[in-house]
C-alpha cells in the first residue's frame, strides 16, 4: 500500500450488505431483486422506467431474453454489490487504498416506519463489521489502518425520535464518517423542509457530513415519448435526471436558508454537485434579479448579509470528482474554490464494463478510470493538488487518520 | 461605433414587435399581457407558476398590490420589450454595436394552426422592417451597416407545407440570420421527433442556424411544496428549469441521431448550453455503459463510427455566453472546443435592475454586465479571444458582414 500522503481514497462507492440484499429479494415492487426465467444472475431493479420493461418480460415467452441480444431489465446483482472480497479486489485493481462505502440508492426510503429503525441499525452494523474486518489483516496485510470506512444510512421514514436515535447510534460506530442522504427528506418533502432541520442539526453537531446522492431523477415526461419508451436506454435519467435532482435539492436548501440555519452542516455532493458548478452563476443572478426575493431582503431588519451561493459552496460544500470529464472537473474545482474541496470517487459497482463478459469486470473499469484520468488531466498527474483530490482531501475532511470514538 | 474587428455583438436579445404585443393583449391565458387594477404598467405573464399568483390577485382587493411591497405577477411590459429606440439606447449604454434580436419565448407555440403562418409572416416582416430602419441612419449615423439582424420565428403549429413555406419566406428576408426555436417541436413531440427532420433539413440547406431557447422548464413538482408555492420567487424555474430544458432537448437530439441525420444543421444554444458543458462527460459515459445502446451499436453493420457528444458539440453546436460566471464560461469554452464557438449575449429585456426604479433601467444592467465581465475574466480583457466572443464569432458564424440575398 502507498504511503499515507499518496493514499488513494474512493468516497463514492456502494455496497449492499446481506441484510439489504435479503430485503430487496423479499419485495415485489421497486426497489427489488428479481430472478428472470431463462437463467442468468438475478437482476436489481431500482429505476421507475425499468418497471414497464419488467412487466413486458413477465408476460413474454420465458426464454425470450435468453435468445435475444437484449438484457432483461435492471442490472445483474453480481458479487460487486455484496462481497467484501470483491470490493477489495476492485480497490486493488484500481490502486485504491481506502474506500468510504455507502448503501446504494434508494436506501431505506421504501421501508415501513415501524421497521425502518431496526433495518437501519442492522445495515449500519453490517457496514461497521465489514470495516472492522479490514483492519485485522483481511485484505490489509501488515497494517493496522482500516481499508474501509462508511457513510451510514438513516431511517428517514421512522418516527422523529427513532430517526434522531439513529444519528446517535451511527455516531458511536467507529468507522462511520458521515451519512448518505437522498433528496426526498421526510415523506418526500425534500431537504428544504423545516421539519428536517433537527436531523441536519444533529448531524452537524456530531461532525457527520452528509453525502448527498440522487435517486428519483426527474418526472419521465421530460424525456419525451421516445425517451420514456426506453429508446435511449437509461442514459437520460442517469446522465441528466440524477445530477439535476442533486442540483435542485441543493438550490432549494440554499433558498430556504438551510445553510444559514445550520452553519456547521457539511455536504459532500455526488457527481461533482450535479450541475451546480455550471449553474451557480445563473442561480446567483436570478436571486439578485427576483422581485420577490429582493423585496424580502430589503424588508429584513438584519444587515442583509445574504451569502451568495458561491460563498455557501466554498464554506459548507464538498464535491466528489465523479464527473467523467476534464471540463467538468475544472469547473467543479473552480466553483468549489479550489482543489482542496474535491474528492475522488468511482461509483462502483455501477457502470461496469458492458458487453465484455464477466472476466472484464475483474479488470480495470473504464468508468472508474475516467475519473482518475480527469483528475490527472486537470491538475497534472501526481501533482500535490491531484494527490489531494485522489485521497488527501478525503483523509482530512472525513478524518480518516483519526480513530473513531 | 468601434471598428469591425472590435464590434460587440449581442446574439441573445429579445423583442416583442407590435403584432406580437397585440396578440398577447388579446389573450386570457398564458402567454398574455394583463392590466392589473391599482395602476402600474401592464404585466407580461409567461410562466405556468405565475397563473396561480395571477388568479389570487384577481380575487383579492383591487388595491392590494398597490399598497403592498410585492409586485403583481409577471413582469412590467416596458418599452424595453417593444421599442426600437429603447433597444438602441440599451445597446449604446452597454457598448453593443450590433444586436441579433429574436422574439422572446413562447414564440407562437400557442397560436391556432390556421393562424400561425400569417402571424409568423407578420412578425418576421416586423423584425425585417426594424433591421432595415437601422441601416438608414436611425441610431446609426454615417454607417451603411445595419445595427440589427434577427433570428426569425417559425409557425410550428402550422400544417407542414405552411411551416416549410415559412422557412423559405424567412430565408428571403435580408436581415434574417437564423431562427429561434423552443424545445417543444411539433405538438410537443420535442426536437428528437423524426417528423421535425424535414424542417431541420430545410433550415440546414439554407444555412439558417437554430438558436435553441427554453421556455417550458421542468414540471413544477420538482421544486417541492415551497418552491411550487412561490416561496423562492421564480429562481428555480428560471435558474434551473430553463437550462435543464435546453440540456435535455439537445441530449434527446443527440441520442436520436438528429445531428448525424442533418450534418449541416448548426445550433446556437441559449445560456451556454444549459448545463451541457458540465454534463457532457456524464452523458458520454452513460452512453458507453448502457447495455441497450452498446448492444445496438454492436448489431449495426456500419463501421460503428458513433460520434461522441463532445464531437457533436465541437462540430455542429455554438454556445451563447449568457452564463453569469467565469466558472461556467470557462467550462463552456472548454466543452465547445475553443473560444471561437461562443457568442456574447445579454438576454435583454429580461432581468432588469430590480427595485431601483425606472431610471435605473436606462443605465447599465448588472445582468448584462455580468456576462461581459465573465468573458473578460476568463479570456483577458481585450484579448483576441475575448474580442471574438464579444463580437467576432457572431460576425463570422452569422455572416453579419454579408449582404442578405
Amino acid at each position: 500500500m502507498a504511503s499515507p500522503e499518496h493514499h488513494v481514497v474512493d468516497i463514492h462507492t456502494h455496497m449492499y450488505p446481506p441484510a439489504y440484499i435479503r430485503l430487496l429479494e423479499s419485495r415485489s415492487s421497486i426497489p427489488m431483486i428479481r430472478q428472470y426465467p431463462g437463467g442468468g444472475p438475478p437482476r436489481l431493479i431500482i429505476l421507475r422506467d425499468e418497471v414497464d420493461a419488467m412487466n413486458s418480460v413477465a408476460t413474454a415467452d420465458a426464454s425470450s431474453y435468453s435468445s435475444s441480444q437484449q438484457d432483461p431489465p435492471g442490472r445483474p446483482v453480481t458479487t460487486h454489490y455484496s462481497s467484501l472480497e470483491q470490493k477489495l479486489h476492485f480497490m486493488d485493481t484500481h490502486g485504491i487504498d481506502v474506500s468510504v462505502v455507502s448503501l446504494a440508492n434508494p436506501w431505506l426510503d421504501f421501508v415501513a416506519p415501524e421497521e425502518a429503525g431496526e433495518t437501519a441499525q442492522a445495515i449500519n452494523q453490517d457496514f461497521e463489521d465489514m470495516c472492522v474486518t479490514t483492519t485485522t489483516g483481511r485484505g490489509n496485510a501488515g497494517s493496522s489502518h482500516p481499508r474501509l470506512y462508511f457513510f451510514a444510512t438513516l431511517p428517514l421514514t421512522a418516527p422523529p425520535e427513532a430517526l434522531l436515535a439513529a444519528v446517535e447510534h451511527v455516531r458511536g460506530l467507529k468507522h462511520c464518517r458521515g451519512v448518505i442522504l437522498g433528496t426526498s427528506g421526510l415523506g418526500g418533502a425534500g431537504l428544504d423542509d423545516p421539519a428536517l432541520l433537527p436531523v441536519l442539526e444533529s448531524l452537524a453537531e456530531r461532525r457527520l457530513p452528509v453525502f448527498l446522492h440522487p435517486h428519483y431523477g426527474l418526472p419521465s415526461s421530460v424525456w419525451g415519448g421516445r425517451g420514456a419508451a426506453g429508446a435511449y436506454g437509461h442514459v437520460l435519467p442517469l446522465a441528466l435526471g440524477f445530477p439535476v435532482e442533486t442540483t435542485v435539492a441543493v438550490a432549494r436548501m440554499y433558498l430556504a436558508g438551510v445553510f444559514d440555519a445550520v452553519p456547521a452542516l457539511r455536504l459532500v455532493l455526488a457527481h461533482g454537485g450535479g450541475a451546480l458548478p455550471f449553474l451557480a452563476g445563473r442561480i446567483e443572478s436570478c436571486v439578485r434579479h427576483d422581485g420577490k426575493l429582493v423585496g424580502e431582503a430589503k424588508s429584513q431588519t438584519s444587515s442583509g448579509s445574504r451569502r451568495s451561493i458561491w460563498q455557501v459552496l466554498r464554506e459548507q460544500v464538498y464535491l466528489d470528482a465523479v464527473v467523467y470529464s476534464e471540463v467538468a472537473l475544472r469547473a467543479a474545482i473552480d466553483a468549489a474554490g479550489g482543489a482542496d474541496r474535491l474528492m475522488f470517487g468511482t461509483d462502483h459497482p455501477f457502470f461496469p464494463p458492458v458487453g465484455a463478459g464477466e472476466d472484464a469486470e475483474q479488470g480495470v473499469w473504464e468508468s472508474a478510470a475516467a475519473n482518475a484520468k480527469a483528475v490527472a488531466a486537470a491538475l497534472g498527474e501526481g501533482s500535490a493538488e491531484a494527490r489531494a483530490v485522489m485521497g488527501g482531501n478525503a483523509i482530512r475532511v472525513l478524518r480518516l487518520h483519526e480513530e473513531g470514538d
